[in-house]
């Protein structure tokens, strides 16, 4: 036999939150398959919202699973725990080599503004980069949607992108695409991710023994009109990509609570 | 009976994520106590590492929990979910008015550098953030330490300074104490997050019937040589105070990422 003089091919780890049965990774699985060799560790259930949840205290299990895509051969296995485990396993245990890149996704529905902080799909990406690795979280901005090709395709040319520039040290893309047609979509838009939060508004109900138990409900309320946020971007038609760092430091407060006296005696008069 | 003509005192939510049981949390209610009128609202089991994890699919019970401190009188809730889950919930169901200020831990062990990210305890803090509270999160740098006071002390100046002038909109503070004695602790220190990893080294067993399974496990690693770290103020003897913020944008690296080119005709070559 000939060796194989073939350049080794990008490795790409995909993950999401939605679970590896959900249509978003398949469609993004799929639109890999012409940039790299595609290994798929994602979470065998939904687990939206996790935020960057790890397993700590319960070991986690890997399971080879059956994935085709149309016209690519991908390797596949489903993990029993959060976004951010699938990553560690597969980066430590389950890849051949080290990733060239993580995506993750594509999730059903945003992850704009505050949401991101609890966005499992994020964290996935997030802990790419922690791991030293080109990392990016796709999202198609609908609940209910079924289509994920336009969405794909753009993924595929995102990842292209970063595969073949690189991204400055630490950073992680962010995402959004509206659920538009090719033709509709309006281009790219760097931006920042919008302040806003969540005003809840729990459900109460009871229990047969009439005892309370309660449902997180709630309304998303934008606090940003500036320019340039993902989620002025998306409602623009536009595909928001926003860089996300690791580091939460607010470094613009450091002087002024560095002015601040902390000593014990002007602090509490009653102190004990 | 006389009206009761005594100002208002300030309300203060205290969370954890170690379980209303744990010792920190007991230190750090009786620490408020002075300060102001205290409720407690904190998960009924451990929850650490959950990160920013809400629960959205399940509903979260609370219930009245006994929960004496020397010398003082709190009200307190167990709840059946994440530290995130105890503060959305108390602000929104448990509490009789809005707080004037959000404490989180004492957690055992340091939320330093990269695991700020997964911590449970700053997870609390910033949710109260997100609301719109003073919100601070305190940690206690030993695995294994059962003296909370010194620890507690510390946490009561820091919160009463924070009451007395009020945070920037939308910080935090994330607070880890050296677990020394009084004499011993160097004073307080205005901190960034060290830049950090976790290499990962997963601990492979076989269950009887022969199929593998993983126990998370690791070694972390120090990237940050640099000056006014977490990391550097907590091995120095020094309480780190680091402000946080919940955007997470890499502002700086906007500009560079809007000089890309991300039209689809530069970026695939082979897109069918």
């Amino acid at each position: 036999m000939e060796p194989n003089h073939e350049p080794t091919r990008p490795l790409i780890l995909v993950c999401n939150d939605d679970g590896i049965d959900a249509p978003g990774i398949r469609a993004l699985a799929a639109a890999m398959t012409s940039l790299g060799e595609v290994h798929i560790v994602a979470p065998i259930d939904e687990q939206s919202a996790v935020g960057h949840a790890i397993t700590v205290r319960d070991p986690v299990r890997a399971r080879p699973w059956d994935f085709d895509v149309p016209g690519g051969t991908v390797t596949a296995h489903a993990v029993t725990g959060t976004p951010a485990d699938c990553v560690k396993l597969a980066a430590n245990q389950l890849l051949p080599r080290e990733p060239d890149l993580v995506v993750s996704g594509i999730n059903r529905g945003p992850n704009t503004a505050v949401n991101v902080i609890y966005s499992g799909t994020v964290s996935a990406a997030t802990e790419g980069a922690i791991l030293g690795y080109e990392a990016i979280a796709f999202s198609l901005c609908d609940w209910e949607a079924e289509d994920y090709s336009a969405a794909a395709r753009w993924a595929r040319r995102i990842a292209a992108r970063v595969l073949a520039d690189g991204l400055p040290t630490g950073l992680l893309l962010n995402v959004n695409i509206p659920a538009l047609s090719d033709d509709e979509l309006m281009g790219v838009e760097i931006t920042r991710q919008a302040r806003s939060r969540w005003e809840e508004s729990f459900i109460e109900r009871s229990d047969p023994f009439k005892q309370p138990y309660y449902w997180l409900s709630g309304r998303f309320v934008n606090l940003d009109e500036g320019e340039h946020t993902d989620l002025n971007a998306v409602e623009r038609g536009c595909i928001s990509i926003t860089p996300l760092r690791i580091d939460l430091t607010a470094h613009d407060a450091l002087d002024t609570l560095r002015d601040w006296s902390w000593t014990p005696d002007v602090q509490v008069q009653d102190e004990t």
